[in-house]
């Protein structure tokens, strides 16, 4: 039993979990172990704040509900959310840009193409709709569309579920035997990740606003080709430069073109303002 | 709006919480994120192994309870705790050393020196006595002494508030006019720390056992000098040189004396088998 010095501290725990019999396991721990400690001995940490870490990651877990992930938010605003997303699709190629996955996806019921997933949400009628291709321009039939998104206050249907109304603004689709989707619902708009939590408290102490410009989530998912899960921002929107998420992509800019009465895409007879949001998705075959 | 490179993501993040107007929040936050995205860039998770990590920190936090702190034994059992202690500890001079806290710790209610601490735990009779002084050797009259450890079977008595025994095996003493402490328990044993939660998965996948040496808690505290948490081990135990929480210093492994019959430092006469553990303890100046 030698006493240990700081340095041969971190070394007597790497040899602890090199333990591990996995080698993936064992490479992680490995690794967390490095990097915690090169944390820890380069912020030199009070007893005092070591706790007051303690304190905000329990606080974290215990934020985190059914219908709230207080640790994907973290992630999301530490920016390794995009991060993880950046190291997964380093070769886009042709295919759609990916961004995050956000804590606000949950199952949603399966509409036909040209239903409203407005629900109870009010606002501006928005037509959306596309092509979902493989990057050789295939159409592909049967694909699965998820879109989500907030409403015109900047709330997911989920953090009003305690009002006793139910899912909207979100609804699964599939493309039509020309690869084609569409669907109606109303505008979102820009809004705050839910702040009234930890996280909230760390973007105050970091002098950051909590906002995400407006956008619509898609995750589209086809046999033979790998998961997209990805948004299109409104490129009127606020918040452009500054995503407390960092989740903005330049090829994910799309306008959301205001429309006043007319014909919509699908034929509808229009009366009053309408938007307009087109973009055929190209996803990337599967990894061999 | 120009895309960002992996490396470009991770000066975006850092910039942002560069905002922070409390310079030690910007200093610990633009730490964490450097440290955090070169162990993702490092490991590159997958989005599975991503959902894993979040997955895991979320089950830690909801672990957590009044009597259950999760991510103290995550800290402890990764040691950080210990290398936080190292950090802050570096001048020990003559001064006792300390070790981790743990998660067992809470307020006892106080005793008068020579009384048991016992309560409902049954075990081998243990004497618990000592000294407490300056690092110039002055004695410390009023110096207040938490002692708190184990029952023979490995448990703290938090573990068992469910089984509707109170506190025991703690308690607070304050130190007399020349300085000294002493009290009666029962041995505590070798036990593993709480492992039916993530952190005792965690310590399986990383081939580790979860047990700690046997020893007792103390945390001494005296106006004008530094406060103690410390513990002592048994010299004869086992797991000294593995230690799950890395918390075994030399200079705190003391002999668990056993005697049988005689008389007790305190004059009590005694039947059958006893342990007795003296250890004088050396408090340090508060820090200028
Ligand atoms: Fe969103
Ligand atoms: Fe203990």
């Amino acid at each position: 039993m030698a006493d240990l010095s700081e340095s041969e501290l971190t070394q007597a725990v790497l040899d602890r979990v090199g333990g591990a019999t996995d080698a993936r396991t064992r490479v992680i721990s490995q690794a967390l172990v490095r990097h915690l400690h090169a944390f820890i001995a380069e912020i030199e940490p009070t007893e005092t704040e070591w706790k007051a870490g303690i304190d905000f990651l329990t606080a974290v877990g215990q934020m985190c509900s059914d219908t709230r992930q207080e640790f994907i938010l973290l992630s999301d605003t530490l920016g390794v959310s995009m991060l993880v997303d950046a190291i997964n699709h380093r070769v886009a190629g042709a295919a759609t840009e990916s961004t995050v996955f956000g804590p606000f996806y949950v199952e949603a019921p399966t509409f036909a193409n040209g239903e409203t997933i407005a629900g109870h949400l009010e606002g501006t009628p928005m037509y959306i709709g596309g092509a979902v291709t493989g990057a050789g321009g295939q159409s592909l039939p049967g694909a699965s569309v998820d879109v989500w998104h907030s409403d015109e206050d900047g709330f997911y249907d989920l953090q009003k579920l305690h009002e006793g109304q139910g899912l909207a603004g979100r609804g699964r689709f599939f493309t039509d035997e020309r690869g084609r989707f569409h669907l109606w619902t109303v505008r979102p708009t820009a809004y705050p990740i839910p702040d009234d939590g930890p996280v909230g408290k760390m973007l105050t102490a970091q002098g950051r606003h909590p906002y995400r410009p407006e956008h619509v989530h898609f995750m589209i998912a086809a046999s033979g080709y790998r998961t997209l899960v990805t948004h299109l921002f409104a490129e009127d929107g606020t918040y452009l430069d500054s995503d407390v998420v960092f989740g903005v992509k330049q090829s994910l800019i799309k306008p959301f073109v205001q429309r006043t009465g007319g014909r919509a895409p699908d034929g509808r007879t229009m009366t009053g303002d309408w938007i307009e949001l087109q973009h055929d998705f190209i996803l990337a075959p599967e990894a061999a």
